[in-house]
Parts: structure tokens; sequence; C-alpha cells
């Protein structure tokens, strides 16, 4: 039986293997500088961290480590918003033991408490992780400018001043940002992706790209909104919609965004924590 | 920097991301029941294995355990040969230190000196890794019936009887199979691979997939000896060299052998063993 951290990999690797994703990297599309490759270099990079997850290591330091692994690829930030999905996720799935995982044990109450029970030192950690790799971010309201994640560790001693748990942080940001409405409102995005993924037949990737454009369709990816615009992210979500109804060629989509460059990265962020929650429940690959 | 372990999982994921790698599973070319992402969660699997074998655990003892894991999953053997090269090549890489891999160590002579010293006990680890999983093998010739490998853990009494180590046991099969020959020679065909695969341009998986090309074209593929006899070897490596002459697709050749159910599994195996010493070497991802 794999571990809460082999499945948190395993995931990561299913997500970007799962085809089409419009928009993003998958195993048939890539963009010239962010590869297959570099997806796959990420997930074992990130290993390390996430086996600091499972053992009880504090979230923010796991997740430092696996972003700083991750990173260790020329294809940049490939799997930043998975791994922040994933540590808290692997933590409540562990039970911090480190130990095959209990099947019945991953609930969204249970990492609600890991979410809620993070530190100043946890978000001092997610700042520093800042430091491995750019991430595209949206600017501060003007009262958080002291906070913009983008300061990484110049921010901590703001963090600090304020005594700003990870989980304060996520609610100052979660309006606005799709992994940290996640976090401070107990995965419930995650958990129906799981529960879609187990649901349906076939090959797992195939679920995973078939949950994809749901989730998409579902809400706007605010990795597009942040990077595009609102329009831009809704105009998506009504085409992931139009391909769901069976009136677009999901292939066609996704040959559309790869070549304008808009890739709903959030969405694949959910789809890998819903792929790590589906493990952690039995899914077999 | 990462592990060697680290590097030979990734070795493992590169080497199924290449593509077209004729007769194989890659990144959008499987069979209905082995498929990419039974590669991916045996890539996952296997780790704990990677890891014993660069902390300095006995290579039979480690390889069991990379193959129980890599078992893992449903679409049965994904990369037992590619497993039992890179076992004694993090070895030799690691020196069992487990720590980060020095770029200057890893040679034919330092993996040749892990091999020579295998014992009776890893001998034993390499049958009982049959008990795992089904790996298409030849019959044995007539005075090795006992030895039979699909007799898995049955057959280590003989072992013990015979004082075999793991080294015996190869060189017994080198004349009949190419993971065997590179364990009893100094990995040459590995090391040569490495050496391509770091002076070739563009992508890795790229680099993996013309190198494949060139492996096959070199020498039958001994999988493709046990499975389909010596005509069929020979007519596959003499495609694979006419599509490095240009004279056929090799995406056309690859249809083709997924079509008729050849695969050529050993020269996978090696180009997955070559792309762990050309990362342990410093090619960067």
């Amino acid at each position: 039986m794999r571990t809460s951290a082999a499945n948190a990999q395993l995931a990561l690797l299913l997500e970007v293997t799962a085809t089409p994703k419009p928009g993003n990297v998958d195993r048939v599309r890539e963009y010239p500088d962010l590869r297959f490759e570099h997806f796959m270099a990420g997930a074992v990079g990130a290993s390390q961290g996430l086996r600091m997850a499972a053992a009880g290591d504090p979230v923010g330091e796991s997740f430092e480590r696996a972003v700083e692994g991750m990173a260790d690829q020329r294809g940049g930030n490939t799997q930043f918003g998975a791994l922040l999905l994933l540590t808290p996720l692997i933590r409540a799935a562990s039970g911090g033991s480190g130990s095959p995982s209990d099947n019945e044990e991953l609930t969204p109450e249970r990492a609600a408490r890991v979410t809620e029970a993070t530190t100043v030192a946890d978000a001092a950690g997610f700042y520093r992780a800042f430091e491995h790799v750019d991430v595209a971010v949206d600017d501060p309201p003007a009262d958080m400018e002291a906070l913009d994640v983008r300061r990484g560790a110049d921010a901590v001693p703001a963090v600090e001043e304020r005594k700003l748990t990870l989980h304060d942080i996520f609610e100052r940001s979660a309006d606005r940002d799709g992994v940290a409405r996640e976090w401070v409102s107990g995965f419930p995005r995650t958990f129906a992706a799981a529960d879609r993924i187990a649901a349906l037949d076939g090959p797992v990737p195939d679920r995973a790209a078939r949950v994809f454009l749901e989730l998409l369709a579902d809400e706007p990816d605010t990795f597009v909104v942040t990077k595009h615009g609102d329009a831009t992210a809704q105009e998506v979500s009504a085409a992931a919609q139009t391909a769901l109804d069976g009136d677009l060629d999901p292939e066609t989509l996704a040959d559309d965004l790869v070549e304008r460059g808009v890739n709903p990265g959030t969405t694949a962020d959910l789809v890998a924590a819903g792929l790590f929650v589906a493990l952690e429940r039995g899914l077999d690959v």
C-alpha cells in the first residue's frame, strides 16, 4: 500500500498525464519553455517535502521544502498551487505518522483542522517558498502591501509582527484565489472532485481530464483571472461547459487555449488534490 | 540537487515520457492493459527500494523492495528490467551514503565493483522479486531448471546450495539477456547511452527517444527475442536502422510494432539506465 506521500506524488503525475486538459500542459500539449518533463521532475523533486508533511513536520516548512525541490528543473513553476493543497491534505491523511494511510481517515473535517491549526511559523514557511520560484500573483490590496507574497522572506517580519497564521493569510485572499478558498473552507471542491473521479469509469487520467472540464465549467479559474482578467476566465468556463455539452471538441479547446497561452492552473491544482483524496480513499490505478 | 534515488525515479519517468519509442508504452502510445499511468505508479512505488539502494542496503533486498512497490498498480510488469539496472548503479553513484550524488563518481568501474561484490543473499532477493510480478522469460537451459526464475522464492534453496551470487546468476544468462549482459560487463551500453543523451541537443525526452532507436538498431532486443524469436528481433533492429536513416517515419514504426504487440523492453530499460547515468553526471531537465 502506498504511503500518503507516495499518493501525493502519484496524484501530481496523474494530473499532468490527464489529457486533454485545455490550456494546461498535459501528455500531448506543452509550452516551449514549460514542458511535460518539467512536471515529472517537479513531482520527483517535491518528494522530500511531501514525506516531511506525512511525517508530521510543520505544514509551512514541509511546503517550502516541497517547492524548493519542485523548482529544481528548468520549467519554473510547475506545481506550486497543487503542493499548497496537498501539504495539509497529506497531514490530514497520515495523522503525521508517515505510515500507510488509513482509507477511512481523510475527511473535510480533518483537513480543516489541519489548516486551522497552522501557525505564524507556517505562514513564514509559505512566504519563504516564494524565494524558490516565480509565481504569477495579483497585486495585493493597498493595506496588504507589506504582506505581498512576491516579497518572499522579506515579508516575514510583517507576518510575525501581525501574528498572522497561514490560515489567516489565506482568509485574506480567499475571495480572489481558488487555492486559498479551499484552505479556509474544508476543501469542498477538492473532495467533490475526488468523489467524481471515484464515480467515473475508465482509466484514471481520462476521469481526471473529465473532472478538470467539470470544475472549469463550474467556476472561473482564479489563475486565469489573475493573468488575463475576469472576462477571459468567464469565457473559458463557458467554453468548458460547451465542451461538456458536446458542442465543442475538448481537443479543439485545448489547442486554442495553449495557442493563446491561457492556462487554468488553479483548476489543474484542484484536480491533483482531488486525485490525491481519491487515491487515499482506495482508488486503484 | 537531487539524490541518486530521485535521479533514478526521474530516469524511469523520463524514459516512458520519451516518444516515439517504437513498440513500447510512451506518452502517446499504450496497450489496453498496460498504460502510461501504470508506469507513473510503478515509478512512484519503486521509490522506497531505490532509496534503500542509495542508503547502502543490499542490492538484492533493495531490488526486491523496488519491484514489490513497482507492482502496486494494475498494469503488471512495468519496470522490472530498468530497476535491475538501476539498483547497482544507484549503489555505485551514492557510495551507499544516500547523500546527494557526486557527479564525478559514477563510472563503469565503480558499477562493476558493485555487481562483482553481490552475494548469495542478493541472488535470493532477486529470485524473491519474481513473487511480486509476472516477467516474460525464456525457458532456462536443462542444467539450470532448478534455477528457473519463474520458480521465484522456491528456487532460493538451489541458489544457496550452489552458493551462487547474483553476479554468478547473470553470468549464466548474459548470452541471452541484455540486462544480465550489462550486469557482468560494466554496463557498456548504459554508459554509451548516457554519453549520447548528454551529447544530443533539445528536450531530454526527445534525446532519449533518439537513443532508443540507436540502441535498437545497434543490437536485437533480447526481450523481443524471448517473446517473438530471433527473426522478429532482427527485423525490428533493421527497421530501427531504416528509421535512423530517414527512410521510415519512427511514428509509423511505433504504430506498427504496437499493433503487433512487439515491445523492445530491454532497449527501454537501457534508456532508463542511460538517463540515470546522464542525470548523475549533471544533465539538466
